[in-house]
């Protein structure tokens, strides 16, 4: 056999990771709201925040450079890859974008997540998962030695969709404590609702949920909202509470849900919010959408400045900016 | 709630976003060619010319790093995404391709074009967008706050095509005044040979039309030509413009264009590019077809120097980059 | 004409490429297993062993910023583009992605292989190919003037799969000489084993060859073992190998293979490997998989320590890695 002297490729005495201090999410997994105390919010939206002047000041930083998210979507969302994708590379890191297909390949071969993740994590430094079952996320995580970030499990939980949404009010207002918000719409299956609802009784709220009766919020997380002692109400119309609400934080009705159409017919314009209603809603307060929208907010509404659906969608980018770097520990 | 004394991640005093100065299509779309006068081709050229040169010496530069381009590709193209996403890249750009699936998320749950746009200008800086509908492109810059470039939109424009054809007959021969320039095939339904057009009447060349009886020029774009006071013909035959023509701009004459296949099988011939074709072609002159080609350029003209399709294909790249740090404001 | 007189974008005296030493890969295609003789392979071996130590240490490098991958696949393999990808982006450099949809395009326009190959190395500076036609991506070569590495042509060759599989049993054991090397399952149709086994010939190792009757391992590459003089044995089951391998390479018997099902009811659990029947192997051998697995390696096994089939996923990206810079003239 021939020897072969080789140069070296690199001086490792040069290469040497620069050690940061943790801030208890190095390395964690990001599967629930219930891993979110009001310090770890804090932490989290303060972070974020700083995001938001970086970018606003000179686009992206060298922050993550060097490091690869893998962006693993079970089922498409155009709006959540995308966002993850301007996040790892606003912070100057890489993506390996595996986005469609996931049913075609390995999968198909019959290859169970677990094989999958931990295949992925030989690649990655942090791994963003979607999948459409319900526990999936857990599971992969419970395999992965990489950090895995839950970007929506099925009717589970959507974390960083909850997060973006508190972070929102937060950034538009100033404060979270004191505000009277109400939830308008789906409020039986739109996990978003659920989930801003959980991390909103520890803050010192005022709840107001308006639905269609048989699209009210369901009693295990009304109970929680009670259990919390927050001053809650519900009702049918928003006319009840657009006058002294801080947020207005509109979900779609989807019309597959009522078995009466008539039924349908006749809520649906209850919860269309035009400018002119908003003619009657205090000049400081905002109009939230976790979108896509069809209809339940007029587009006459977008020129508004109460209009805060479109600055949520950035916000969207900050926290998982802030959340990617803080779980690589570089935050 | 606990107080967090965070350190700060960034140091913003020294976070400054270097001025440039402007161009004239800093912050600008790109939708048709008629934003073309020859001044602003000139400029555009010249940048691409650079580009080319930088390519050539070093590959890539640094000169977009930071800036995030997303393409939103609402039907498969892969020659024109490959180009866009190479072009940001050896900018020191990144990327988020969404060329593919578009149809399957946000699109699928009824969200308008304008509200996607908004959304993906929340994470990008430019927005790259194809699709098939004329005039959707408008719409979408209408409603961006960051500049849109028109990747084709159905049967309307696809304004980079144009630049990097004409950028081509201005790199392969030096000059564009005084050519001779040939257009071969299906004139009629073909957009490339449209726009091209339109950008040449700007300067002083003749022009030949060689395409069967119902795949000739249209009416509309044969009168701009008049009206710009060129030397024109039109003509059946191929052989009436190989001795003198400059520029022998190919494209597909499609049988699906023919109700009598008797009559396809008659002209088909008559437009096959050979190298037999090519003996009596001018010693200077060059060959270019927008590509993919399905028969019309024989694989025996490609080792011909004079075969410019491939070097049209890398021009289109070297545009693209032009025209994105422009847009950027790094131009 | 309006004069334009434009400051430079760039001051070309500064930008000179840095010229690296050849390594007889520079410039080179990866085809097949055949291209690499005991020093080659010794060559790239070392590389990667470097990869790895850099990525332990430091994450990622810079040695490929500016260059460009165009990862073409033409059908879908997540494991192996993710591998490509990171293997890329770990270097610094940048990736065309197109790893899905290229059937829809030009291709489904009738274009040919070799213009759309030549069409992508106008703008990458390597091009990673899977297609599904053997010898399609030795065609793909010849036309392009970029490198081309083969990422798997149908039932033809995978090389970096072998290359991948050799330098984990040198990671893991230290050496590959005086090895005794089982491969377990399908032998017949498995490429993985086939090519594996080619490169063996080329050291003094000891095979051991455990299938069922239907799935022996092709006599053609029987011969070349034999013609290697290598020790050789071939068996029905794996209780006769157990004992004393080194490495258990292990791939999955398809159910399809089989027209008796009864038949293959009846192997079946003679190639499953589970905890209980390592307790008859060696302390210091290795379990290796090409991926993905279903059911050939019981989940009980994956946390021994000699289980190896993910240490061998991450190998194949330092492989790559080793490849990309080699071919790029960086190594």
């Amino acid at each position: 056999m021939q020897t072969t002297i080789l140069e070296p490729l690199f001086n490792f005495e040069n290469l040497v990771k620069p050690v940061h201090h943790s801030n208890g999410l190095t390395g964690q997994d990001i599967i629930s709201v219930s891993q979110f105390d009001r310090a770890r919010l804090a932490y989290i939206f303060s972070r974020a925040h700083e995001m938001r002047e970086m970018v606003g000041r000179v686009g992206s930083t060298d922050l993550l450079r060097g490091f690869i998210l893998a962006c693993l979507f079970y089922e498409p969302s155009t709006r959540t890859s995308a966002s993850f994708i301007a996040a790892m590379e606003r912070l100057g890191g890489s993506v390996i974008p595996i986005t469609q297909g996931v049913q075609f390949s390995s999968v198909s071969k019959g290859e169970t997540l677990a094989d999958t993740i931990r295949t992925l994590e030989q690649y990655a430094d942090v791994i963003v998962l979607r999948h459409p079952e319900t526990g999936s996320v857990q599971i992969a995580a419970d395999y992965a030695n990489v950090p895995v970030i839950n970007a929506g499990d099925g009717i589970g939980e959507h974390p960083t969709q909850a997060l973006l949404d508190l972070f929102t009010i937060q950034e538009e207002l100033g404060t979270i404590d004191g505000l009277k918000i109400a939830m308008v719409g789906d409020l039986r299956y739109g996990r978003t609702v659920h989930s801003l609802t959980k991390l909103l009784t520890q803050y010192r709220v005022s709840l107001r949920f308006v639905s269609p009766e048989i699209l009210r919020l369901p009693l295990v997380i009304m109970n929680e909202v009670i259990d919390a002692g927050l001053d809650v109400r519900e009702t049918h119309d928003v006319a009840d509470v657009i006058g002294d609400a801080d947020v207005l934080y509109v979900t779609r009705v989807q019309k597959e849900r009522f078995s009466d159409l008539a039924q349908y017919e006749e809520v649906k314009n209850l919860y269309e919010i035009t400018s002119e209603l908003l003619t009657k809603a205090k000049q400081k307060m905002v109009v939230m959408h976790p979108l896509p929208r069809v209809g339940e907010i007029h587009y006459n509404v977008d020129s508004d400045p109460r209009a805060a659906y479109f600055r949520q969608v950035k916000n969207g980018m900050y926290i998982r900016m802030a959340l990617l770097a803080a779980v690589l520990g570089k935050a």
